[in-house]
């Protein structure tokens, strides 16, 4: 009769070169689709419409791509962050594969790096994560580290290993979706006459609009990624009473914004880094901005790549600022997301 | 290197016989209906039951028709009424065509008429709407008109066009859905034993029912209209820190909420017109009241027509009272809306 | 021009032997399904994954069992507990069918009980209802009985009928849904290693985790249910403008909860009893713990039965505690429910 329940790992339950298979796999379809444009002001037509998808040489309007990685991402959180102090960081992410309505998804997370903090309290733990569905195949491929508290702080601590990772995926290591074209890309339908060729490195957006954000729709999405972290639900939880808001919930937020000014970067493909810079409450105003980090050709037909920083912030935020002068984010950033998107040459 | 962000049109902006196509497009599927009965009690039968509606000739339950009616409004705010200041009115509403999941939906405008107001500081904007589905037939026909804003007082007032906007539209120009019929309705199944011969002109019907409304679910319902209006989600917007709830959220909680008198208003196939009487926020409980205004035959097997106004009214509100002596809405009067429905004779 | 809305049966409206066929039909397709995993933390594999579901024999991944009773049960709402002082008990419960999406449900019950309270302003009435799918057969059958108030205090006390229900529904009356096998049940994706026989009659287990309640999540819910109780929706209607939580999603959210301790109690095959507690309303903070019951073999491949007591309670609550020494429930306590579920041998 051992206790029943998930304890979560401590950090020395992780071990360079385990492979954590993990619980629950979910089937997505029309529903979650619909929810996602609920949740968030999406408007982006390649996730929004069948038809604009299939003639840009779809099967259909896949799920957004940022539904796919929270679905992959909720599935690690009771194996990876039940007990993370702090998720710091991602790197080498990439969509490999369309979710259509109808895919089943589970994650398969593999340990690759793990280095004890100095206080020896806690320790700084490297995965890599897959997301596959029903066929096997890989959607979904990358990479987070999350500071996670020791059981015991007598353990010893490990040999420390940490991961080379691309700071950067390079142009040549995006997967473009196979049949994709932007040949024919209706720019009337998508909302914006803006091409890949109207974007400068260095120009700065501000996406104008802004949504308050109410407990009731954070946790609905949160619950829907099947992300059960207490923190998000119980408001008995933490000291001050409040609930922190899911990381991913202002990622999705924040891109969905920047469709006012950034409506032709319609697919993710790949996430190059983030950070949450600091925690979002209800009752928060979500804004966005974005600043052109590089563009390229991809050998697609019509198709190029736009990457991109994506700024949220929250109410009392000055345009475009990020950081102080002692280097460190603003009280008023929420999150600095480094992410590659694909459009219209 | 131009601003990348959508400004909205301005009152210089439209003329008379312009064109509007509206952006992005949306595939409708189950979810969106869904969506619609969390959202909105909604219980008419024949949009709740596939069986039902296939016992009425239908292929099957279409999407309701005020979330057609969302969808195509939605896409037309970002070039219509993004710096309106007011939405003064629809007029010859027609739903032509029922909209089943799978369907995608895109607006199209025509500006029929301009006039600029006294002040020269706005005017008023008529267009024309129409939905289409994938197949480039039209769903849903109606006219709204605006205030908008001058860009800059000093441009000269364009000639002026007044629409000519019939008050109610015809018997003989709805459109009944292709195979519908009434003859083997079953009314224990719809809920309420009335048919059209049951209900008298003049009748007042107190629908009893009434919903205390959330910030986070007209936010959730707008949204799913991808109607992006700032006012309605950015509590910093207004001085008064509110958010002000789209009209459509109100319209469809007093049509749901009508169900408790008139379980038999089927299919909405006409909106003669509607007033947004005063804003509504979070936090008001609407009711809802309707008279009937009209009865007729239509060509369809067992199918009458009953021309209702619905009123949405909020807490403090005296039955049944419209407007004051001075010939204004009463201050707790939210909605007046004017419609044809189907409804067994 | 009769009164068109309806007032709602009261005590003298019920006789034994009636049978009452409720309204408005429902199609429960993917959009239910997602918004049940938006709404409560539900992991349960089984539920989640059309994959997981058919390795278990099925045809795809089922509604869960709960929003199929909560779609029954919503129906008879109207009919039964419009004027209901108190849902008293449920007994007798019996899933027979799995709902798939695409399923019309629809709801019958026959009265079954009556007795006038010693206070004569009110009586208890008992229903057997049944849930029926679009082919007519019977996917779930249950008893609950409600206490109804008198229209007319004078109005004379019926013959007093009380059914005999058993406390119990007996491991050889519970349906295994055809096919079912958990011969190669996956423990891993399902989410915790614990199968039958790693559970010990009387063991308790404490699901840890939390969830506080919000307006817009139970209006949401109940409106999907079609559920119209006014008590759950208009704020204005008690004296302390407080909306009452429908008593099924402290249900739905306690089960979901259970998830932490009993990943493999997959389906509710019957509901034993269950007691409303006390009421719960939005700012509550819903935890659960578990009680074995029993266990039982079935004749299915590898299917064991476990008899569960679920209680829900809020903040404030003493792990484990249920009743006073007074006999009655703890006011932390919202949910005592008894119920059997399908696990692993």
């Amino acid at each position: 009769m051992a206790t029943k329940t998930n304890p979560g790992r401590f950090f020395e339950d992780y071990a360079v070169g385990q492979v954590i298979e993990h619980a629950v796999p979910r089937t997505i379809a029309e529903g979650e689709r619909a929810l996602y444009h609920a949740l968030y002001p999406a408007r982006h037509a390649l996730y929004s419409s069948d038809v604009f998808a299939a003639e840009c040489g779809l099967d259909g309007s896949p799920l957004d791509d940022l539904a796919a990685f929270h679905v992959v991402f909720g599935k690690t959180v009771p194996d990876v962050s039940l007990n993370a102090v702090a998720n710091l960081g991602y790197a080498e992410g990439r969509w490999l594969l369309p979710v259509y309505p109808g895919d089943t998804l589970r994650s398969v997370s593999e340990v690759i790096g793990v280095k004890e903090n100095s206080n020896g309290k806690s320790g700084n733990v490297y995965v890599r994560t897959l997301g596959l569905n029903q066929n096997g195949e890989i959607v979904l491929d990358y990479v987070r580290w999350v500071m996670v508290r020791k059981r015991d702080a007598a353990s010893p601590a490990p040999v420390p290993v940490l991961p080379e990772l691309r700071k950067v995926v390079p142009v040549e290591d995006l997967v473009i979706p196979e049949g994709l074209t932007f040949e024919d890309y209706d720019f009337t339908l998508a909302g914006e006459p803006h091409r890949l060729s109207d974007y400068e490195i260095g120009e700065k957006i501000d996406h104008v609009d802004g949504v308050t954000i109410e407990e009731a729709e954070h946790m609905l999405a949160t619950r829907l990624w099947q992300n059960t972290a207490k923190v998000h639900f119980d408001a008995t939880f933490r000291e001050d009473g409040k609930r922190l808001i899911y990381g991913g919930h202002v990622i999705s937020m924040a891109r969905a914004l920047s469709f006012n000014g950034l409506a032709n970067a319609q697919m993710i493909v790949a996430l190059n880094g983030g950070a949450h810079a600091n925690p979002c409450f209800a009752g928060d105003t979500i804004k966005a901005w974005s600043e052109v980090l590089d563009t390229a050709e991809t050998g697609a037909p019509g198709v190029g790549a736009i990457r991109l920083r994506l700024v949220a912030t929250k109410q009392g935020a000055t345009p475009f600022a990020l950081k102080g002068d002692d280097g460190k984010y603003l009280p008023e950033v929420l999150l600095d997301l480094d992410y590659w998107a694909l459009m219209p040459l």
